[in-house]
């Protein structure tokens, strides 16, 4: 199908607790299954999470900490895979963009070689304003 | 008004506690109110939410846990409808539909008897993205 | 250009902590540098952050408290604007639209008068859905 005809799918990513990881993964993998494109916008909690090592780290939030043994156990029971192979597999598909928000990065004092190379572009919100004005589903997680 | 013409409502419900659900329960009951159609696709904590006798114990998030007796103490004063009996109306409206989230219940060992009654289907995300493609606003709460 | 031809952001602020408010104001501020409009309807906890003098007391939520400290001195060490700073420069792009949720001032008992002057309308729901369902991008923070 061609570029201009495929459905776009636009994620700010904001979170950066293991929930919210697995929802943008599962939509993002669901959209790219349909033909559809995923852009994902990492920033703040989010952005942080893309630093080499701290998806591997990342657990739920303080309302669920309780959980979060169980929750990991049962996954690795399942064999479900984690957040980050989620995203490498993404990354196959030829349809999936991560940006990274530059303002977040000088916020947090974060550069360039800190962060997974998987990452596609490093980027400013209007980038992603441009894109998620012309996406069919806009998201803030 | 012919159903291709509805304005549509897309929500996916990921959070499970007492101010999410006020939220999305007011923004569907005022969306059907317009004669929008409203779809909810709960997943994740918003699925154990839709567990039998699980909305009923709803509370606040961690952050604002030290409000939580207070607001309940208000909202019965105000006798301001539990999000139960709001998404009991919304069923009578026949412009809402609740989706289960399927992998959600899968990660958590939840089956379908387990659900409340009103819960119209359940699918896995393709089937919701499909509509929130063609839905006018789509929000993450 | 004219009002009609202009794209539209509208957001629905429902979270009161400082990362929610700084990613708010700043997707606002970029949608304004580039001629689109910015809705934001302030709901829930985010209606609680309109209270006169609330929003300089704005942290961070329980999961990421033990990082608000650092972040806060950062963020003065940058000279970086406050929300409230930012709320106000938006208010002279003449884009910017604040609107109060009143089903959330009559749940927690705030008045008119409580609120910075800052706020354009305050308004229900179907209000901002009308307005929501003509915008390009939708996001609920």
């Amino acid at each position: 199908m061609a570029e201009h005809d495929r459905k776009k799918l636009a994620i700010i990513v904001q979170g950066g607790t293991l929930d919210k990881l697995y929802c943008t993964f599962i939509l993002a993998s669901t959209a790219v299954a349909m033909d559809m494109e995923a852009h994902l916008y990492f920033t703040f909690w989010g952005l942080n999470i893309l630093v080499k090592g701290a998806m591997e780290k990342a657990g739920l939030p303080a309302t669920y900490k309780h959980l979060e043994e169980q929750m990991k156990n049962n996954l690795r029971k399942m064999k479900y895979p984690t957040p980050y192979e989620m995203l490498k597999r993404l990354k196959q598909s030829g349809l999936f963009t991560i940006y990274a928000c530059s303002p977040s990065m000088e916020m947090f004092g974060i550069k360039k070689e800190d962060l997974i190379p998987e990452v596609d572009e490093i980027a400013g919100a209007a980038a992603f304003l441009e894109i998620a004005a012309d996406a069919e589903i806009t998201l803030f997680i």
